[in-house]
């Protein structure tokens, strides 16, 4: 669900017009009311999901929506309050994909500055085979390693993370791998 | 920096009054605008910082502010747009106690759900014995282990990740710890 809301002209606590200016003990330029004098932050948001894996094949979704309808991911979406890291992976994970898995270590922690996103993916035991499509998902597929299709993977963060976990399964490690993206098409 | 605005009265992008429901395609109520319809949506805040390290020892500093003024930290922070998380743990480890640092692999990432944060805790490497007194920091302190102020730390983030940190240096191991913490003080 893309944020419709991203113009940061009025106080979300009295409706006052916000102007720009550095509060006293910050270094940053905030959105603060010109009536209550309240601070609006900005922060980057949370991308949560997972690799799920059933029998050593790994379950890529095929998106149904925008942006990049058409190409496959990993189940991933926004963190909600009041949830964990991995029971917001393994929400999106049946979201995405009618898939319940058990949510295990990170695979990739990836900074998107240009986009301020930070995308948490971790490895996923699926609990049982179960799968299949959802409105995000046109197509829910489990993929053995010579059949991924990496040409047609939807984000740079899919990419990085299916190598990076076929890689590190190969070579028997499970520590993660950091990543900063610099501006280019997620 | 607190956030001093977090009623959600009305729309940052108009002006007018918003009211919690669940847009179409959606699963959880959000604020919507009665007038334009903006929908807005609230997430997880990261937070940033790092364990830095000299020559065997850990860089702690005394809070000068509230909350928890007078206990010991890590330096760590709400990361902001534009950066990476490293860039951001590097950033308000300078802030905090005048220290540069090269920031390593993650220690902890510790979710907090009742609080809708993320922690993201790193290794770090003090670039020169540097460090001192800031605005947040009354003091900046270089600890041997058997010194840690284990009784007068300011979060439970900050025992979890200072445990881990000290027992994996121990044990050699250097992969992260993933915790969530139930509600409770921080």
């Amino acid at each position: 669900m893309p944020d419709t809301a991203s113009a940061m002209n009025f106080c979300t606590n009295c409706g006052a017009p916000v102007a720009l200016s550095v509060p006293q003990g910050d270094h940053l330029p905030r959105h603060v009311c010109t009536a209550c004098h309240a601070i609006h932050y900005s922060n980057p948001k949370v991308v949560v999901g997972c690799v799920p894996e059933w029998e050593g094949r790994i379950l890529l979704c095929r998106r149904a929506i925008e942006p990049r309808r058409g190409f496959w991911t990993m189940p991933a979406g926004f963190m909600e309050n009041g949830e964990s890291t991995r029971a917001g992976a393994a929400r999106e994970t049946f979201e995405e994909s009618q898939a319940r898995v058990q949510v295990e270590e990170l695979v990739t922690l990836i900074s998107i500055p240009d986009i301020n996103q930070v995308h948490l993916l971790f490895r996923a035991r699926m609990e049982t085979a179960h799968h299949g499509p959802t409105p995000e998902s046109s197509e829910v597929q489990l993929f053995h390693e010579a059949d991924i299709p990496w040409e047609a993977l939807a984000f740079r963060t899919v990419q990085h993370t299916l190598r990076h976990y076929v890689e590190d399964r190969r070579l028997g490690r499970r520590d993660p791998h950091l990543i900063d993206l610099g501006p280019r098409m997620v």
